[in-house]
């Protein structure tokens, strides 16, 4: 019903990409994306939690509570974040050359930047680099734009999934960005998805915040949340395909939307800075579903587990102190953990194995740990990756 | 008024101490510590909050219910948590041949442990060493105690002081460990006040539990939280001296307490796993309590904020972004934060410095970070240290 296809983020027909180096990075890495609707398209957008937020997220949150886009600019190297009046002006400036370049509307431009906190943009050689960004527009260059939104990410992040409904071919892609700073309520991330599904922009907003919810806000790389977080949704309507409310069009269209955004989550983690292993945690028997996710965000921020992740070396006391210090209320005397099929914890008591039985536990690039409260009927995912010495050293490093 | 002097958790009168290898730890480290008060004391302790609490905790939790104690016995090498009804039957064996060995009740031997989670405590090779930690007891073996209680931790932890109260001197020392997951909510620490001031339990408890909220819950290495946290007082009369509620000898008495927690609390953060650095945030200008300490743990917690610290190289973004994650509510427009005297960040923009005057910013053994939110009048304080590559390498490796 629903494949995986190539395309990134122009895989749905009417929108094209593009990414150059504007020299914002250093060594003329890529560092400017543009995506671009070839028609007008319903927009929304979630943006991070976190009470700072840059300039281009100001910005954005304002525009697209009109519900529709044109174009997204996102710039890598510079958050343009703690940067007032000035960093206000910059995206202002890039928005409106993006607008002048296309013959668009200014407020049709949503903008997005990643990278250091605190620095000014260089706004006069982004602006030169504009036109070059506008020339290059192309559905064949989604990579590109993928690569210029990166910072610390080894890969680029790209999904997309075609799925027939209503008897069209539609399809759903997008592309992300994020590696440190992965967090609760979003990560240091940057996602543009875009559809030729045509859907309304309340109904697109309500999808996106429940795709969000149950993808993004779900992996963890180091706990931190970041003030540029954003994920933006474009809609055009280029395969003929409307999705309205409580249709069976609209609940494949949230399956699209939750495979690929669910895929770039999962790569998200998989990048984490300096991470080598994955683990899926999943708490059940909680007594709410609050407990039951702030559970297993407890677990999946926990250095001590992390570490062990990277030590390869199970201390199953780390998970059940991680679960105990959450707020989550059970009864230590029948808190049960599995790491993949084995029972590790059986009645508040560790089991015991012999060290090499333990290591060929967590010997798996993607470990999946259990954790049973027996305290009620709510459940929680999380998905996080190890803490190593690689994290620490691209982090004590960053600005220099 | 107040002086530091030496003696560790024997300065008091009335109180003595010993540590010896018992073979819990390989490598004959020491591994076994007693307290004991010569005559009946008051006793009363502060226990970690976490679900998951090791056999001694819930053994000491019921017995300084009754106020009094003459003992602690304390092993490092095993935490005996996770170990069901074998681990409590162990640790009541232990309980009863100290008890047997010094001629006094059972129910007045405090018990804890520190160590690996999840492991069984080598119950019978501690019994056996228990007549030569009692033969060992002495007012000189403070440091073979302080010693004896460590884990990852590289130094001793040791403080005490004197003062004149009501014409007598008095005095109040104690010993602590901790190194690793040292968190909101204590550490994994445990730490053992002795007194020679008389005082009722009640009183005891309140003021042990005020410092405690002062110093020892101050502080994070890593964000995390012990199965096993206790801190102990015990209060002798060996100085004459009454400590009565609402009395100038009880504020002394008071600040006394204070003085040594808050120095035990400052030699863990310094010992911080892989620490080579530690930071005093302060935050100002809350609009609430909750909001000022929830504000200086988000940054304290930091992996960000820690690796910053690490790599010397002020990112002061990273420090707004942990605020603005924060709880706290403020406007982040008027946001101000200072680094040693330097003001970074004013009016919610970062200020613009050479690298190398950043870098000279961080280039303190104690950085000063002041986080003024101009939304209230609340403050609250925290002290961390960084988080380094040595941190994970420690930590990966834990239980081998």
């Amino acid at each position: 019903m629903m494949k995986w296809v190539a395309g990134g983020v122009t895989a749905a027909h009417g929108f094209q990409a593009s990414g150059v180096s504007a020299g914002i990075k250093r060594l003329r890495k890529p560092d400017l994306a543009l995506v671009v609707a070839e028609e007008p398209a319903t927009a929304t957008a979630v943006f991070t939690t976190n009470r700072i937020q840059a300039a281009p997220v100001l910005i954005s949150k304002r525009r697209v509570r009109g519900g529709a886009a044109r174009a997204v600019l996102i710039n890598s190297g510079c958050a343009n974040c703690l940067t007032g009046s000035a960093g206000m002006q910059g995206a202002l400036t890039l928005g409106r050359s993006v607008a002048r370049e296309l013959g668009i509307a200014e407020r049709d431009v949503l903008l997005a930047s990643t990278g250091v906190i605190g620095r000014r943009l260089p706004v006069r050689r982004i602006v030169r680099a504009i036109p070059r960004l506008v020339q290059r527009l192309s559905r064949a260059h989604h990579t590109a734009a993928a690569e210029a939104i990166l910072t610390t990410d080894l890969q680029v992040k790209e999904a997309a999934v075609e799925a027939v409904i209503g008897g069209r071919v539609c399809r759903l892609g997008g592309m992300a960005k994020g590696a440190g700073m992965i967090a609760p309520s979003m990560a240091t991330m940057l996602c543009v998805i875009t559809t030729d599904v045509a859907i309304a922009p309340a109904l697109l907003r309500a999808l996106l915040q429940e795709a969000t919810e149950r993808t993004f806000n779900r992996i963890s790389v180091d706990g931190e949340m970041s003030t540029n977080d954003t994920v933006f949704a474009l809609a055009g309507g280029a395969s003929g395909v409307t999705a309205h409310r409580g249709t069976a069009n609209t609940r494949l269209f949230a399956q699209m939307l939750e495979a690929v955004t669910g895929r770039l989550a999962h790569l998200i983690v998989d990048d984490g800075e300096g991470s080598t292993q994955m683990a899926a945690i999943r708490v059940v028997g909680a007594r709410t579903a609050h407990e039951a996710q702030a559970c297993a965000r407890q677990v999946a921020n926990s250095p001590l587990v992390k570490t062990m992740l990277a030590g390869g070396d199970p201390n199953v006391g780390r998970i059940a102190a991680a679960v105990g210090a959450s707020p989550a209320r059970f009864d230590p005397q029948k808190l049960e953990v599995f790491i993949g099929h084995q029972r590790v914890i059986a009645g508040g008591v560790a089991l015991r194995f012999t060290k090499a039985a333990f290591r060929k536990l967590l010997a798996h690039p993607e470990v999946q740990m259990l954790i049973r409260l027996h305290a009620g009927h709510a459940e929680a995912r999380m998905l996080t990756c190890d803490l190593t010495e690689e994290y620490v050293r691209i982090n004590a490093r960053y600005t220099t």
